[in-house]
């Protein structure tokens, strides 16, 4: 596997951190992967574009932060306008279409995915959200498997709050097969 | 202010991750400061020292990880073993005196406080054993205020939890106060 650096990008409230530990977990205790996981907080994080970071490797891993992001993933406006620039030339930029107009044409697979309100049509809750773009991620690059991501929710979300998380993640998953198929 | 730069480390499930990212968001959306969070997952996450670092300072922060922490958080033997190491001379070194035998000298503030008893005596819940521990870092080093941990807290936390969160909070600001007086 050669080594992976994403960035989550949105805003406050979005769950984009939540969703990169969560892969990182599942990389490391599911898939004997290492992981980094960071956020930057300055004066963007009040009221700006939040970011966050997982690199995901075989090996050890040195400095934590991404510079040129393989996965970017853009769940607002503002946060793709501040980012899109970084990722690296024939990378994958994930952003949902309600949220987020693309602009420009960049170096990069783009993919625009009805997230948010797939996940508002089938689940009603928009907490759900970050789980379903953790899904595409995962259905589009095969970074982790996604029974890993489900062990992770089983440690850290209460039994009943389960099924939904799951339901998220599928709809995450069918969405990127719908596309590379 | 001085950058500071702690490293909290305890075994899965203490709630280290969420206690950094929790003082880190404090810190930048209450206190007008930058801050940086991190966590490193490796082999050493498969059971063993979970380990995560907050660089928090009024100017912009390049390099995210902590080499040497003015602040060591050690919640599990297994994690002090790991990381006394590391403080930085002079720096303050907080440990649970339940879980946590000392058992060599280092160059550094020791506090061994009685943390995970005092929750389970007051509020009977371990769930917020991390909140009582940030109330006992931010007593000791008066890095935020306690009211924008709270601020945060309400952010994050359903509205029937914050009592008992509040509660465990105050706890570490008493044994703070305690023994600095």
């Amino acid at each position: 596997m050669e080594r992976c650096r994403l960035v989550f990008s949105g805003s406050g409230g979005q769950g984009v951190i939540t969703a990169a530990i969560i892969l990182a977990e599942a990389a490391v205790l599911y898939e004997n992967l290492m992981a980094v996981q960071s956020q930057v907080y300055g004066p963007a994080a009040r009221g700006g574009a939040t970011r966050t970071d997982v690199i995901i490797s075989e090996s050890n891993i040195n400095y934590p932060k991404v510079i040129q992001p393989n996965v970017l993933v853009c769940l607002t406006q503002e946060a793709y306008n501040k980012f899109y620039p970084i990722i690296r030339p024939g990378g994958l930029l994930i952003t949902d279409n309600r949220f987020v107009k693309i602009q420009r044409k960049v170096d990069a697979q783009q993919k625009e995915l009805p997230m948010y309100r797939r996940v508002m049509e089938s689940i009603g809750k928009p907490i759900v959200f970050n789980i379903c773009m953790l899904g595409a991620v995962v259905g589009l690059t095969k970074l982790v498997k996604p029974e890993s991501i489900m062990e992770v929710l089983k440690e850290r979300i209460p039994q009943g709050f389960l099924k939904m998380n799951r339901e998220a993640l599928d709809l995450g998953l069918q969405m990127a097969e719908s596309i590379t198929n």
